[in-house]
């Protein structure tokens, strides 16, 4: 039986993050001010991040060092295993070799705390007292609490009304870690206060969130940290892609296809960028795919256009494939792949065709992260669930031994709920079309 | 920095399973038949077991072959990782090392698949299709669920009414793996109606679940399985500790003191049975701990005596330090604690003096999981707290660079709502002291 986990040492943790950008053919399009249209310059970034995250937003260095102190948190958990999927290549019956990298062994579950030490690091070294951040379904918000609790950073989230409500386990792992929550809207921003004003038992969206947690940083000691989207982001969760590549080369493999999930963009790129290294430098050609939710579709249907990142329109102008920064998806089980725009540098990255990009329904998801919860022994989180949807099908179609490689970026153990309604058939399945449709016939 | 985390290669799996029993100095008292109180057979267990499981449990050979199929499936997680817990030490400021070893990263997230994946495949070799067990607050029946998903068995579990309300992610989990799950007492077994009956509210218990799970393996296509007490259960757990061991050996690591909670005994032995073969053969001697909750202290307070290991009277009666078989411990959330019984194997090793015993409150165990989640990143399940709260003790008396080690058997993430209350202060403190006084009263 050919070997099934692959481990690295301690000591092949990779001392450096690569930045893509100088190796693509074309730069990013840069963020505009929103009342001039003119390039944001480090200055106005200044009020939400430290000059160290700032530098890393818009390097043109190809790696950046990774500070020890992160390498020391990084160790808690990194490297993570390499996974060869026999069982569930099996049940398949295919001649494709899956291969996973699973990131549900951080201290959160997920990948996020990738990025949420290395945040709040930089913020501490650098005079930071308070972080204030968002979040969706928990995953990120769990992270960057963690992440403070390594620095001694105070830690303030904004959770999204309807998940606030329905996921009581995130917010005790918030708090367990020393944070602060919020349901949002709340009362302690003009933003929030505004849309309880239009509407007592406002839901909350992520963008509304973010707006909140936006406006809770202006105190001079206090900065905000974002979990996705932004160039500094992705950079940080390349660790995941450098592990991979040096564990499959320890097998002699080298991946034909690569599929992962987007929602901000953070995992997608963090596994995919070192092997697209590969693909600008033309050493490898392999095809890279990114799987989003039906139901919100950016990178499959939204337009590519600078808009907001933010509901009330707090943040810079970013070029980015966008739904539309109000438009609120429905309800899907994969809270971290609810969010209305796609990040910048993939978008760009997608509009040069380096990537793919596919839509997968909730129902398929689903049945998905049951088979591979019964043949692998490990339940995913609703969010990778789609990129296995997508891997399922792509081996169920293959005729030779290719060589497939995703990321299971988190567990799904507490979203067993979603399970159970699966299970019991109480899972609706939501047709997005007319929600997409009217989104995208108000963008500009 | 000194290293992390120990990781072995998949090479590195042992092979064997270590049984204890012939390096006793004497062996462990048989098991006898209710009636005539004559020492138990193989034929009184061919109902309940099938052969190769039977012949485990009475074995005087030192090693057991582990067969391919569940090396095979063990590789899923196994070998767990050995962590050196740096920034615990630090919070404590102690000179002591202290490594845990980390078994939820299994698929269930405990170390019960341990035992799980062998009972699964050798009923299923042997000829069954059907397995039945019970479960408290859900580890066992998850990992059974799992394992008889491997080898494709049906598996139905009678979880206590109590947690199946209260743990619906649990119930999810098991679903989720194929099994069917009833409330414990249930109307499906004369043993739960007549609980019923009695009390049609009755919020069951784990000897309760026990008898029913016993009296539906009547079929001669189905066998009774169980998670922890008995000597198969404990030698089937003995890769946890025979893994740490060379994990510590790598490092030039010696452990002084060995440190793990105990429900049934099987987390304990798992650990600490390779560590006694060394005391026994004189080539070392570190001290063992159990520690147990004070809401259920089998091993410090209760009678060294024989007695049924289920409430009805199904089972043998066994040698052991019990409370009696019709206690009912205080709905503490550590749920894989609460039972009457200690392992008779682990019971006999106390009585010749191998071993120490200390029981901890809950207070005490809910705040040492808070400061191991803070420093370590992984929350503790409620059960491993207990040996965690032991450990914290020891480290922060510790005057010279003492080596502890542990066990954190399980993740505590289905316990968040416990952590809750902690957190919230709403977490009440049961007084033990009057519901066991009364129970050892009524003791014959």
């Amino acid at each position: 039986m050919p070997q099934t986990r692959i481990n690295l040492d301690e000591s092949d943790l990779p001392r450096r993050w690569y930045n893509v950008v100088p190796d693509l053919p074309e730069p990013p399009p840069p963020p505009l001010r929103p009342g001039t249209r003119e390039p944001v310059g480090p200055d106005d970034l200044t009020p939400l991040f430290p000059p160290d995250l700032i530098a890393q937003e818009v390097s043109s260095e190809r790696y950046v060092d990774i500070p020890e102190a992160v390498q020391d948190a990084y160790r808690l958990w990194r490297p993570t295993p390499l996974v060869r999927a026999h069982r569930l290549e099996k049940a398949l019956g295919t001649p494709a070799r899956i291969y996973f990298k699973y990131e549900g062994v951080s201290p959160v579950g997920s990948h996020k705390p990738n990025t949420a030490v290395p945040q709040a690091y930089y913020n501490a070294t650098q005079g930071v007292r308070r972080l204030t951040t968002e979040t969706g379904a928990g995953q990120w918000g769990s992270a960057l609490a963690f992440a403070c609790a390594q620095f001694d950073l105070e830690c303030e989230v904004w959770m999204v009304r309807a998940s606030y409500d329905q996921k009581p386990y995130r917010r005790t792992m918030m708090e367990l870690f020393g944070a602060k929550v919020h349901a949002s809207p709340s009362p302690e921003t003009s933003t929030g206060a505004k849309a309880l004003a239009d509407d007592p038992s406002h839901p909350g969206s992520l963008g509304l969130a973010i707006s909140e947690a936006v406006e809770s940083a202006a105190p001079s000691d206090t900065r905000y940290a974002l979990g996705s989207v932004l160039n500094h982001v992705l950079l940080h969760q390349t660790v995941i892609g450098e592990e991979a590549q040096a564990q499959l080369a320890s097998l002699g493999e080298y991946p034909d296809l690569i599929i992962a999930c987007t929602g901000g963009g953070s995992n997608f790129a963090g596994l995919t960028f070192p092997f697209l290294r590969d693909k600008l430098t033309t050493r490898a050609n392999p095809r890279l795919l990114a799987v989003e939710p039906a139901a919100c579709p950016s990178l499959t249907q939204g337009r590519y256009a600078y808009d907001f990142g933010d509901t009330a329109g707090f943040t810079p102008l970013l070029k980015m494939h966008t739904l539309g920064h109000e438009f609120i998806p429905d309800p899907i089980h994969a809270g971290g792949l609810r969010y209305h725009g796609m990040s910048p540098l993939l978008s760009h990255i997608h509009d040069l065709g380096l990537i793919e990009a596919a839509a997968k329904p909730q129902s398929e998801t689903f049945e998905a992260g049951l088979l591979f919860a019964r043949t692998e022994g490990i339940v995913p989180a609703p969010e990778p669930a789609h990129a296995l949807a997508a891997v399922i099908a792509e081996a169920r179609a293959a005729t030779g031994p290719v060589v497939i490689l995703t990321s299971v970026c988190g567990h799904g153990l507490l979203d067993l709920a979603a399970y159970g309604a699966h299970l019991t058939g109480s899972l609706t399945e939501p047709d997005p079309a007319p929600r997409i449709a009217a989104a995208l016939s108000r963008l500009p």
